[in-house]
């Protein structure tokens, strides 16, 4: 539900100008995502999608994320919106003031309603990108990882914390701590492998056309971290019904579909019950900045963060990956 | 900036069965309009616009705005969104839990920067618009004239309007006194005509290609009233500049062009000044009742009042047409 930059005539001009993509007859804001400005952009030549990126995307991250983008879409094994160069050669420029790209325009709907057929795609399609990835000679820092959550964590107050549950103080205090101990260090072995992931592959990012992966899009929180940290985040994301209960049948079939096509080591299993909890904590602590910074009355509806302690709690109680669904 | 209802699978499958429109392939939220949910759609045959109308829409109105949407298309003189009638034959169905309908897409651009020509080129399609409605067999009270003003103003508390700017409890007070005497009875009479009009014709709802009119949208205030009260309300909205000043090549313009396709009558001339303030009384009214309603940090930004306010006041000191360019 965002457009926070608006696009004036003259910078369409402009842009038509400097790309080789035809005359634009149609610029329309597009209701979705919340950290970026989008547009949906019909020229004579077809369909782009322009995003101006606003304060939450640090400018120099950018070539990373765009570059991944192009290096997927030249790997061919993955589809997804592929940045479109101006005639100087250049994918990123200033638009409306702010930096941005055009991107191609992507087919798909992204699903509402969660099947364990979604689950076993979107499997597949991610380990598609992991190994694709390994390719990628970029990297780029998870600043959203163990030292970004303490940092997280100290932007809240414990009165503000307890405030919107009351275990929330002590239970943040030592989770931090446990998987601070825990949390391996990020150096790419065969036994635990790591490289580019997506990091935000929630189901509003994963595109479909007639039941099947049409491509992902929102590459923007990108970076180079363990790959089974990935597989982590969707297994939040993805396999937890809206009353809770965590679909073990949807995990089962990520899971079975990601090692149909990069089978996990032994230590990424055993390790995944630990990511599955800390990615739980991560979106739990930004979601909870938001709930208790979100003035009421914004149309931009913060995130329930209960929903991430629940999941958090739920991972906490995991012995080994067999809860998953997986032997 | 507006999406209030979500669309799920199952809605988007169910649309697929109601319309002969082929399969939907993408469905993308419009963060454009603040009255109604607007979603972009493209199918295997087009690009299609749904609308899902809020609740400032009172939904026994739909068959008029759709009616007259479909009348206008017919009559083939002004370019507009058309209602797609399902296979049922009903163009007006609900979607979403709600009242909806899918139109058509209409390219083109709306002008940030608005030019003279922009303004001469919206006088000739006005004009065009009210001689297609005069065949038009659907009636619609404007709810937003004098009685509708009254109410309005007895909604907002004299200390609130007070606080917005000091002179408004009495302008509010004196001004509804002084335009609810002078206002003439909706009778249409060759000399002072009435028919359909848009009654919000600003720039967001008059799309350009080219320099040229590629059509109107947005039909949802239309209503039954004087024609010359629609010009009346374009005066406003496309030729105040943004510094307040107000640009009489503009309005001489729009006059100019609407008179070479619906020559004004000599009481029509007459009353313009009388409409002009009444369209600003009507806008700073509403925009007022958001402005004080509406929660600090909503991301509908409510639109301030005072440039109304400043309106009104330009056209009381208004004698005759010629301060808006015409002899």
């Amino acid at each position: 539900m965002a457009v926070y930059t608006e696009v004036s005539d003259d910078d369409l001009k402009a842009l038509s100008a400097a790309y080789n993509i035809g005359e634009i007859v149609s610029c329309k804001g597009i209701a979705e995502g919340v950290e970026n400005s989008n547009f949906l952009i019909e020229t004579t030549s077809g369909r782009y999608i322009l995003t101006l990126y606003e304060k939450r995307v640090d400018p120099k991250d950018l070539p990373f994320f765009l570059g991944f983008m192009e290096h997927l879409a030249k790997a061919g094994c993955v589809a997804c919106p592929v940045p479109i160069r101006g005639r100087d050669g250049e994918a990123l420029r200033t638009i409306a003031g702010r930096p941005g790209a055009i991107i191609t325009f992507l087919r798909g709907i992204w699903p509402r309603r969660i099947t364990p057929e979604h689950c076993a795609e979107l499997g597949t399609v991610m380990a598609k990108l992991h190994n694709a990835g390994l390719t990628y000679p970029g990297t780029r820092p998870n600043n959203l990882s163990v030292e970004g959550w303490k940092q997280q964590a100290g932007r809240i107050a414990k009165e503000t914390a307890a405030k919107v549950d009351i275990t929330l103080p002590s239970l943040m205090r030592t989770e931090l701590e446990t998987l601070a101990a825990a949390w391996p260090q990020l150096k790419s072995t065969p036994d635990l492998p790591s490289g580019v992931i997506h990091a935000d592959l929630f189901p509003d990012n994963v595109f479909f056309l007639d039941g099947k992966c049409s491509g992902l899009i929102d590459f923007y929180f990108a970076c180079t971290d363990f790959l089974a940290y990935d597989i982590a985040i969707s297994l939040n994301a993805w396999c937890f019904e809206p009353d809770g209960a965590f679909n073990i049948t949807k995990a089962s079939r990520l899971l079975t579909a990601y090692e149909s096509v990069r089978p996990l080591s032994a230590l990424e299993k055993e390790t995944l019950p630990l990511f599955a909890r800390g990615s739980a904590l991560r979106f739990m602590l930004t979601r909870l900045y938001d709930w208790v910074n979100t003035p009421p009355g914004a149309m931009v509806k913060p995130k329930d963060p209960r929903e991430y302690l629940h999941k958090l709690n739920f991972h906490r109680r995991v012995k080994n990956i067999s809860a998953y669904g997986l032997a």
